[in-house]
């Protein structure tokens, strides 16, 4: 029941009222409906990578904020946004891609178009063929994620669809912002 | 590197072969990369309600099949038709809404428009005010996932966005799909 | 100020109601605020193929209903969906493809997720390398579309780019769904 | 034959490749295959307004550039963030709505991911409770549109969804970026 009040927060003022309503909770509660346990919304300085993204008027569903699916065309957009603009993936000839394995991702506070979204990316993992990212989605000028997740590639020969080691040059990108936490 | 040889398998014929790869890399493999721990693909009897959804030409991407991203759609569609079939969600006047809190999802082999997705639906925990869905998608005529995951509803009011207990009707019609595993 | 009245009826009631309106608004009507010219709504009897699409929770905007770019991934849907089936369109291996010109679209009353559209289709003109398609949304048992367009596909060779002539059996195709009105 | 060579052209070194070409067979063309008449791509200084739109991953389809049906996404988003930005439409609260009543979209020469567009924004016509926006894509450095189109809204009462007259001050911004042409 905790972290669940984080969501549907419209904006900061109203955050805060929610604030003390949620400590209040905490503080009464004798609740036996455990939450699925949530991570906390990390900071911005946990990600040392970033890329803006405007959100789209479509990007809103019906309850007038960001739809749980096109936080995920965020999260892809950053992964394949940081590979491209380093050269280290060629859609259309490169002789290896990377495919999605896993992605997750928990809500802390809705975003609403038109907002602009900064997508913060750190790699968590880097295997023989595999690279588990991990992306903070902020509001503008906000410090806590309004929602985080993962987000894990394997690479693999683009006509075999065999898992392929990473190469060299690719694996040196990702190092530069891989995060142990 | 098990798993991520199920990813990008194409049609059965390549699966077939693909699975005779695997087991032959399972004996031989002495790779030190133990991959991220993957569930297993589940199977269609797992699953106590199903909606068809169609793909559509946009759903591919440029690897030509459905983009990792509009998995998260498909769970979303079952939900929701599921409880609007019911009457229990009414997206214009309804007093509460449930938002959503966490999703998470395993690609295991891919699908392509023109496919056609048979979405297996069953609810995993019920609490005070959340609902934790589990959804896994099936390629035509398929005994096993291509994809699974979950998705996580909070039940809020719709003005205050505070959480709210689960109503008594709402709460039967998850219990119909409640699956103990 | 006569067609945008048809903008945004939400349900049958409601459009017969707003047909008694309409009426009386034209025979008031001094207006000199000459709209738009547009076409009327077609019967489904003008066109001769019919592909089924269900709606999804996402295609659902602020206002409740499918967003206006939706439909136009309906068009593209119902168009490659006719290619395929018929195995006239190979996505990966196809040494011709089919690239989109010009797109328009007529909203006449809307429709809202979870319902399911009929898209029917026809051609209209066969060029050299390019087809005119005509698409018209219907919802559940309706006799008028609640949108129609139009979708201009030129071929092109798929490596160079350049426009080329239409295969026999692609125009045979077209020509089975030919509607000169 | 002729604007149908623009389709597909993937960069700038291509472009001036293909318009010999294309000038080419311009002079020697006897063909017979009238084209459908198609505007030509317009001048960036013919929009007075501007908004920047990167394209995400899952914006670019098999074809391994930006969907015909994204497009109008960019439309849709240019024009709310027109209005939303100058305090003109409020979506939870306004008592008007603009409803769409027509789109269309002509195509030039394909945008990729990660490209970021600009998209040009004018008015063609303001009616009593209709706005004829007319919206321009262009590549980045790009003089002139790959793509081009226009969008109608109809102005209604949020509730009744009635034909509505335009506000003055909403007017009065439409004015600021009406174009007679």
């Amino acid at each position: 029941m905790l972290r669940s009040n984080y969501l549907g927060v419209c904006n900061l003022k109203k955050l805060n009222r929610y604030i003390l309503i949620w400590d209040k909770q905490i503080k009464n509660s004798k609740s036996k409906d455990k939450p699925v346990i949530r991570p906390n919304p990390e900071s911005i300085e946990n990600y040392p990578h970033f890329l803006t993204i405007p959100t789209r008027w479509m990007d809103n569903d019906v309850y007038q904020h960001i739809n749980n699916v096109i936080y995920y065309s965020f999260f892809d957009t950053a992964v394949n946004h940081y590979l491209i603009d380093r050269g280290l993936l060629d859609i259309k000839n490169g002789a290896i891609i990377g495919l999605v394995a896993e992605t997750h991702c928990n809500y802390f506070s809705p975003i609403e178009f038109p907002e602009i979204v900064r997508a913060g990316l750190r790699v968590s993992k880097i295997g023989n063929s595999s690279v588990t990212y991990e992306i903070g989605l902020f509001r503008k000028d906000a410090y806590k994620t309004s929602a985080q997740g993962h987000f894990v590639h394997v690479y693999v020969d683009r006509e075999s669809r065999q898992a392929t080691k990473i190469p060299l040059p690719l694996r040196e990108a990702l190092e530069n912002i891989l995060v142990n936490r």
